[in-house]
């Protein structure tokens, strides 16, 4: 059996690559592992030898030690790979085919699959909703950031790439379609963007940089992104997004400079619960994302909200926070009639089309993200770089497919 | 001229019936008119000699003294009646048309209209977003609870009733379609409920027993309403409800002695910022109802979200709600993949359907809400009486329509 | 091993009940099954030992006799039952569970079904779009007119009812969620039926009832069914709805006496192919009904169309028809902007809402459809008098579930 | 009172540029004015000076003598112009005004107008449904190709430029807004054209191009434009577009050598009846375009259809067509649960949206449809041009705005 190398969470701001165990068509115990998951039997399972698999501002929270993420966790999410494996349940995926691997773990057969919220499977997490490979509190699926990976229910979760040497050819593009691509695509989606539409994006991250892209995409006339961080928001501008800089205050005086209103048709939040207050010196605040956002939008417009919001976080700045508790200023979004979307993307809706897009050179997701590879065993080296704020995102390439 | 005696609002807990001038085609200055607003003229207008108009709880918000309405304000914002004049821009509605008259003040020429958005028109209410009749900061169009009214847009805003016969026969169901009957359908809409759904409705209020009616009209299978008040409560079952009695604790625990699961498919808030806390002796905590909807709605699921919620609330019970913030369990709704819809009720887009349910005797609003009609002088005691929490919906029959 | 009875195809208006094998997790060669799919392994089904099992106007096409059928095809996709084998790969499902069965065979793992569209999935059927069990040219999957059926895709496919004991109480109503309840239902979304809405349903076999029954659990003002059976039409005002003699011409003069207009909101073709003409002594005119409904359809409308539309019929009146072409007058829908919704009914997307319609006494499907319990013995007189044109819904009880 | 030339229909293949009245806020009698409209009081009407007025593929079914246009018609529905005068009922719009006209004429006070269904308004075509300006058999309502024009309902109809002289400057592509661009968007906004979907544009005049454009900006992966014009074809190759040359054949065959199956996601019919078969030699064939469209359309796939059918059509091939019938196997869309949408393009859903991604250099739609600034007194070159096939669509400057 192969080796099988991991990135690991060692404790909080340190992370290590590990020896695990070669994945089998069986979810052992493990760290993090649900005691209701262990040793339950995965035949209708793939195990998936990693072409791409990258790190995300998500795993981030786990290693700045903002979870009960516990030590040893296999982290990543972001899998793309080859299929070398198939359990006997497996009908559809074959071996060889190179595939993405959506971050929702999703069993199509509950009733939220039936309906197509993969991202609230019932029947892959016991004690919650939904899960993802690598993430605290949500079964204990191993993480991808390794040379193998077991995904299960295969033939429903698995996307096949048409052709295996353009997929190597556009692998940094097709990494993204695993999270970040369609997860700020949902955003946009549930913002409502439309062609013409004016767009802001709170957080010029990787995820709000895919919002971004996926706001073009989908036709949006101006697109601006808002952040504190002056390298990412040059990114943004790389591509043709306008930028606003939430050192120098609220975004609605600079938006009105931008689009001679303050006001846009469709807001996206891709920040979440670790936000920051706006200006210089702001210091951590929970709801300034919302209450902004409800502050720019337009009357009966809608807001996606992309950024993950958590029930606990014992690193909070106040009693309020540590619960998962926002102070919203619910009546402004009353009054303009919003609406709000929360919660993980469903990948599967969207990233067949996504992978179209990328295949037929209509978007270059890679490019406008700053995708930058980089060895597995350099991971513990990406997670401190892309922490320390710079506008890269880091794909790792344990197996050699990427071309230096 | 004939005399026009109207409802006006004389401060905290102090109704009166006052003269009032008979409307003319214009805007004229008075209690809580916008600046802005002052000499508008409305040659799209009809006036409206009142059938029917009724007390509503948000009235009382202002009644008892919770915003900064001025003395003098006639209230008034459910209404219908019959057109005895139109301006010389009104080209289909005609004089003697039975009309329903949308609370929502809307322009039909505005982006939002356009986009079905009545209740954040754009042209009307010169400080905010949307208007009604008789509501404090929202443009000063006066109140309805009066002998006459003048309804600005009137080929736009009214829906005439296929038959004056018929109109005055199903009177008390049909008075219901100008607010509480659609607001109520709407947040059963925004939560998604569709044949089959349960649901829980948050309040037994007017609002509540109406989307509560709604709900059974769209086809739920269980209806769940819950409140503290055994009398609305009883009202519920009346028209085969199931009910919560939240003095007991909150509905988790009793939903699912109801339907087997902690969960319902669809929730409606239909209390707003005046919520109390759960349990016999809970004071006023504004968030209580919407973070128990995030733990009862069921993941992927929906909320709608009727119950009006303030920018500013003078009689707020700590100093977040005075400025209408509100400590909200986002994570707990992030984590299941939730969706919100607040707002004002956009009224023309459901009352020529709930019309049609009602004239084909396919719903019962009137006996739901328990409609009873009084005279416009008694309109004090219905205040009074209304705001003891006796479960009865009152209307006004101000020019003798209603046979007693 | 059991014995297993099941209904035959036999020739042109001649069924039989015959003995074949009882099933196993494969899929073996036999009359109709498709070559490509013999020897099919099928370890995610389920032996289903049927409770009920319905006689359908579909299935009289090919007993007519107007289709390619082989002999010895054994029919029947109107399957509700009990699971007594589950294959290897089924996870869910266990045996003992009571369970309808939808007539769309699905394998929940092909990008139509992740989409919803179970009536067109793309791995069941090698030469052709969806299936169906025991249905002529659909891949071959063995008929469920018989004691016991292999149901691939278990997990997937099948909808367990919550109860045993109350199944089986409501039995006659639950077995309409195999087909016809939401088949009928899907007209009515598909025509765009909302509370209030005027509806037309051309056709009163069963569908037509049930499509029927379906307008108004979803809230219909009035409800109206057209039919050249007398029979039938009797059967439709026994549950409240409206009715139109097409034997006295077309469908406008009739539905103006009615709603006071020559024009309904939602209009549904629950007939299909084999039309005919209206009037007292018309023949079959497979344009007729869409051809009327685009005429009694208002302006903006949609039409329903799950009434079934074939691309060969070898019965057929005249050459087009012959090859599936119909004479439409598209102009007409044109100039009114209508929309137009085929195909198959995507049972998956309905069945649990409409079973919980059901076990909360919401809708009384059995009785409006007439459905009347038969053995399995009596198949053969039950497809004659069914074909006779008489108002009832056959039910086979092959073993012994329902009570006399 | 300026002088107003305008273009009329003069017969068959004949157009002239004659004098007509400067128009009043009445709509008075005339060639091809509706009885019941004479005399129409139009106080909410606008004067509209034209600056740009473009000849459309609808006028040369008149023209060419396909309808029952009377002589003297004056033509012209796409119109882009200032106002420079307003009725007294008129609000919002002022004079000076840049404008933008949709060719849909509505009401905005109807039902259908509620619902955004301006193409099929009620009110304005007394004996049929929706309007437009200088079409046979829609109401009488003036054309606008001439130097002014009046448009009824203003405040609801016409869509303001932000600024005048960049409309100006934009012009080309801005009077694209009243019909073609919106109409083509329309088309694949109806066939569910999505970030990554594959399109097929049956025809590659004006509005197949505007229709190439609309699902270029909406993100497709592949756009593919159909027709037997090679000239035209290359203009859809000009844009990124891939082509079928029908001489060839039927589509299928090419449309898999360009996306590698037989089948696209979302196709639309830009033709209309006047189609004509596939290959070289094919006649005039009205179904060919939608029974090739259910070929190559992939199963639960949407239909968009822009192209303009009729409900008479005198100069056509047969008895069937003169009646407006075509020979549609429908059963083929049946077995693939195909949806259909037909009608106008409700151009006010859409040309806000549009406008801003022109105003913000999103698209380029003069480009793509390779709009030609003539004057109005070359309107019939323009015309006869047009009609032979060249790929140009042709803009009237009657007013000399646009500069040469």
């Amino acid at each position: 059996m192969p080796g099988n190398r991991a990135v690991a969470y060692k404790g909080p701001r340190h992370v290590e690559v590990i020896d695990i165990d070669y994945p089998t068509f069986e979810l052992k115990d493990g760290p993090g592992v649900d005691p209701a998951n262990v040793g339950r039997k995965v035949p209708h399972g793939a195990i998936v030898k990693t072409v791409a698999t990258n790190i995300c501002g998500s795993d981030q929270h786990m290693v700045r030690g903002r979870t009960t993420a516990p030590v040893d966790l296999v982290l990543g999410h972001e899998i793309t790979g080859e299929v070398v494996e198939v359990g006997p349940g497996v009908e559809f995926i074959k071996v060889g085919d190179m595939v993405s691997v959506p971050f929702n773990i999703a069993c199509g057969r509950c009733r939220n699959c039936k309906e197509g919220k993969t991202g609230v499977c019932l029947n892959v997490n016991p004690s919650g909703y939904g899960s993802a490979y690598g993430y605290v509190d949500m079964g204990g699926w191993v993480g991808g950031q390794a040379n193998y990976v077991l995904v299960p229910y295969a033939d429903w979760n698995l996307l096949k790439f048409p052709d295996r040497d353009q997929a190597l050819e556009k692998i940094m593009d097709l990494t993204m379609l695993s999270d970040i691509f369609p997860t700020g695509f949902h955003g946009c989606v549930s913002a409502g963007v439309k062609p013409g539409s004016t767009v802001y994006i709170a957080g010029a991250g990787p995820v709000g940089l895919a919002a971004a892209t996926g706001a073009q995409l989908l036709g949006a006339s101006v697109v601006i992104v808002g952040d504190m961080n002056e390298q990412r928001l040059a990114q943004a501008r790389s591509f043709g997004c306008e930028t606003v800089d939430l050192t120098k205050g609220g975004p609605a005086e600079q938006i009105e400079q931008i689009v001679g209103e303050p006001f846009v048709d469709c807001a996206v939040d891709a920040v979440g619960f670790e936000a920051r207050g706006h200006g210089a010196d702001a210091g951590e605040a929970p709801a300034t994302v919302l209450n902004s956002l409800m502050e720019i939008e337009r009357s009966g417009g809608q807001l996606g909200i992309i950024g993950l919001y958590v029930t606990g976080d014992p690193g909070a700045v106040d009693d309020a926070a540590k619960k998962g508790s926002l102070s919203l200023s619910l009546g402004t979004g009353w009054a303009k009639s919003l609406s709000f979307t929360t919660g993980q993307c469903p990948v599967m809706r969207y990233h067949r089309g996504l992978m179209n897009a990328i295949l037929h050179d209509k978007v270059s997701i890679a490019k406008n993200v700053n995708a930058k590879a980089i060895s597995l065993e350099d991971a513990p080296q990406g997670y401190a770089d892309f922490d320390s704020g710079t506008s890269v995102k880091y794909v790792l390439n344990p197996n050699g497919y990427i071309d230096a």
